[in-house]
């Protein structure tokens, strides 16, 4: 495992490079601090390693992919901070979010030019010798994902409003939109920087895919099983704002009507105490949700390491594969 | 004059069906209809106009522009959205505005759809049969100036925050990236798609600048001159916001101490009365900064009609100098 955070270090320190020389010059600029203040929070920056080692996993080289691998990371990022705005989060990444410090406008805008940046560094891609046609392809899938995230959200968004609870499938509809479909582009972006058939593409597709889906249900569960100091943002939070993830869901589905009555009283309270928060989460465990959860998360896991078996072995390989581990054993 | 309305209804119209058939099958979805409310609320689609005329004008076809030109619409129509959020305005072309329908949650969202739609459509043009190569100059062209549009906004709003008063330099240079540069891209994308020489690509930038330029300061101007009926939105709306405008900013360099300190009384009131407003307004036209504002306007659109020359006579490059004398006469 040590020589993966390894890679997964050396990878985030790239990227870091490439992202403050974008931010560097503009320092004093308002806008440009608001919209560099979340990159700059840190993060494990999982999605650029994804399309770096795609690329190498299909032979294509590193250097080639980094500025495809900044603009996701950049994509990202502008997604983070319009959704902190919509879900009202004060804190991510262990800072006060854009919106905390700059206000709503400012938030906005700071997305919106992280998010016109996606494409100007996509275009970048030119001037390290890749075709046209290659960088129209991934500026397409990078609109496509955008779109596919917008709708996630939507979808997040009317669900946590509304007061019916949402079917398994439901959920993971929503996830494989919100979440799973960017680590999806990634290391299909990955693979075309490569040059990769179209074969291998959707192998790394689906794997992409299946890291993104257990990903996203693992966070889930470290969103009510972890700490404060290791997430960087309140425990239970996603039960204040009435998330209906796959715990929920699976525990309303499986608990007795008075434990029903339990969660359903707090779930989507804002205004829930700590110990109330603490009594639920203890009542999911209980119902067996969270390792239901987990167990879901680990099939996800499978099918992304039976996808790679279609690429030839090498070292990115072999990483992307404890990536896979990784990502369900996590603690943060 | 009656062709050039004619041939911009014409323009309107291929580009509302374009865009129609983009949101008329995700009819049912909340986040689709929350992008396409203003979309088809109208507007006089003058960028999708200046991209199709300069591609005629530079020998290309109208039909290879059209997915451009919609591009750009959205491109506007997104900023639209987030700027009314921020701005808290709640009507525009005579509706009300997303956010004020929908919330701002789903205003931010429906606009970054529209965002990435810009991208998904620009790809369109490869089914047209332009060359990967002229896309991804276009792409890059749209991503820049989405970049420069920002860089616009924020200036506007921290104008608009703080209580010194901005020089007309600073002025001049906020709306060149808020609203010339949008027009400026317009034309040149235009050339783009018309397979122009850089020099005509140039010259067409150079017009869509000046265009531009003069549609802000005429835009300031019906803000205080027309009426609600005909604006869509209410008269003195850009007083009470405080927005540092030409007209004001000539006013307070002219006005005597007493006609000063009349209009930083009202100037970011939001609690100002029609009364008070109206006040302004005639106050605004008696120091002679309403008729300042129209000369300078004028200015531009001579600098546009010289650039204009270095195009060789067509059709299209008669509509676009009888636009750009539109584009101060207009009472629109």
């Amino acid at each position: 495992m040590t020589q993966l955070t390894d890679e997964i270090a050396k990878v985030a320190l790239q990227i870091n490079n490439y992202i403050s020389n974008i931010f560097k010059p503009k320092e004093g600029d308002v806008l440009y601090q608001a919209a560099y203040h979340l990159l700059k929070a840190g993060g494990k920056r999982l999605r650029p390693f994804l399309v770096i080692k795609s690329c190498e996993a299909v032979g294509g080289s590193a250097d080639m992919a980094l500025p495809a691998a900044a603009a996701v990371e950049l994509l990202h990022n502008f997604t983070l901070i319009h959704d902190d705005v919509m879900d009202q989060d004060v804190l991510r990444r262990g800072v006060p979010t854009v919106h905390t410090l700059w206000g709503v406008p400012m938030a906005i805008l700071a997305g919106d030019l992280l998010f016109a940046k996606v494409f100007e560094i996509a275009l970048d891609l030119r001037s390290r010798g890749l075709s046209a046609e290659t960088i129209s392809s991934i500026v397409s899938e990078l609109a496509k994902v955008t779109v596919t995230i917008s709708e996630g959200q939507s979808l997040d968004m009317s669900y946590s409003l509304d007061k019916k609870m949402i079917s398994e499938h439901e959920y993971l509809n929503m996830i494989s939109k919100k979440t799973a479909a960017l680590f999806e582009s990634s290391s299909a972006i990955g693979a075309m920087v490569g040059k990769a058939d179209e074969v291998t593409i959707s192998a790394l597709r689906d794997y992409g895919f299946s890291i993104g889906m257990a990903f996203q249900i693992k966070d889930d569960v470290l969103g009510i099983t972890s700490t404060e100091e290791t997430l960087g943002k309140p425990i239970g939070s996603d039960i204040r704002g009435g998330k209906k993830t796959l715990i929920v869901i699976h525990a309303l589905n499986n608990a007795s009507e008075s434990q029903r009555k339990e969660i359903l009283k707090v779930l989507g309270n804002q205004n829930a105490t700590k110990q109330e928060i603490l009594k639920v989460i203890n009542l999911l465990a209980e119902i067996g949700s969270v390792a239901y959860a987990e167990s879901k998360a680990r099939d996800f896991i499978n099918n992304a390491k039976k996808a790679l078996m279609k690429l030839p072995d090498s070292n990115a390989k072999r990483l992307l594969e404890e990536l896979a581990t990784f990502v369900v054993e996590r603690r943060l």
